[in-house]
């Protein structure tokens, strides 16, 4: 029987690593040089709403924690994630398989600008993505390629972002997104300018008497006015101590 | 000397009764059938940063609250309220005049669609608004035409606020609002289309754990990109108890 050294070399390639997501036995594949999902995909994965008939698009899935997390979260019915830098959708896709996820999450190797040509247009239920918060020259910067292309708009703006969401979504569909407080009213600007009606928006403060350093948000195309502010999530009680409603989050 | 009720029936007028604003020696006119004030004119004095040599326009004064709270919370040069009810404008000039207050601030009789043809373009260094919060036909029935003002959009609009504020303000003024927070999305996208950038927003929860109910928000003519979420403003502890900062901006 192989042991555990063999069955990691299946898997992974130099200078990756196999974490545990310590929820239904999954596992996901990451390269710690290159970029680690945060915390900001896992309250995303929290806050998103998906019925068991969705077919579902992440943009720029990166590792695919958002896909995979989402498959044990909810009933969704499909993921797709695309990925542009080759080198992530092929650890991306090694994670799906093995988790024997294959059925339900696909990996796409493409460029997210031209998506709804790539999975056609009015098709999916929703779509979810934590996107480079910050513009080119702005935020810190980052030591390599991987890390700059997820932090900073260099592959895409949330100009393609909202673009490519109305395109792919059918009249009703749900965008979900987790993104910088700094550029909420720029956003919401740009998604209501599409016909992406905000209706529920979430604050996301480090700790409950700090300001807000990000903000969750589900818009529905084509949907009325009229929206929803929900309570705070206030991510630590104390430094280095979650809150229980953020160690729930990454339990449940 | 006059008695008390002498020199009550020097400032009001039948229905109406004298309410004493527990700082500063100040005392408000209001008339209970009519409109009296709310919270959120206490809230919007707390949010609203008011440097010594702006001179303040209030949109839809009503009872003159907003300035006259303002008058004793900043040091801002000057107020002008501009109310559309002839009644309630006198009310609100009475409680001016009442609290030796008629060289820090006028109220004037007008429509707010017009005010900025009235008073002058490009002129103020701060707007503040605690505007109608309903369309008309939403929100609940109101028993008197003067609530019904108040609350529902029968004299005027968000659209008409946010264009008579864009014009009464100098490049750089500040424009500050209480409003309701369904609407958030709405208004943000208004203000951003009229060239005032929102800058400061914070959201007001009834309880911790319960939706936002209000937001505030912070806008410069001209600003530019990037907002501050401030931490969430709970008003009640418990029902019926304000928490301490409520209960602070009540005081200070």
């Amino acid at each position: 029987m192989p042991d555990c050294k063999d069955i990691e070399n299946v898997w992974i390639k130099e200078g990756e690593r196999i974490d545990d997501l310590q929820r239904d036995g999954l596992f996901i594949i990451q390269h710690p040089g290159k970029f680690c999902f945060g915390i900001d995909a896992v309250l995303l994965s929290g806050f998103c709403r998906l019925h068991h008939s969705y077919r579902v698009v992440d943009l720029g899935t990166g590792t695919g924690i958002l896909p995979i997390l989402l498959s044990a979260k909810t009933n969704a019915r499909h993921f797709v994630g695309i990925e542009i830098q080759a080198d992530m959708a092929d650890m991306a896709s090694r994670s799906v398989s093995m988790n024997n996820l294959s059925e339900r999450i696909s990996i796409i190797n493409g460029d997210l600008k031209e998506v709804s040509s790539l999975l056609g247009k009015n098709c999916y239920e929703a779509v979810v993505c934590n996107p480079p918060y910050f513009k080119i020259g702005g935020g810190r910067r980052n030591p390599s390629k991987e890390l700059e292309i997820a932090r900073h708009e260099v592959m895409c703006t949330i100009e393609d972002i909202v673009r490519e969401s109305q395109a792919l979504l059918k009249q009703n569909g749900h965008f979900f997104m987790i993104y910088t407080a700094s550029r909420l009213s720029e956003a919401i600007c740009l998604l209501s300018k599409s016909g992406l009606q905000p209706k529920r928006l979430r604050l996301v403060h480090p700790f409950d008497h700090r300001d807000a350093n990000l903000f969750m948000i589900e818009v529905v195309k084509g949907g009325r006015d009229g929206m929803v502010v929900e309570p705070p999530l206030i991510v630590y009680k104390e430094p280095g101590v979650y809150t229980d409603e953020v160690q729930d989050l990454y339990r449940s």
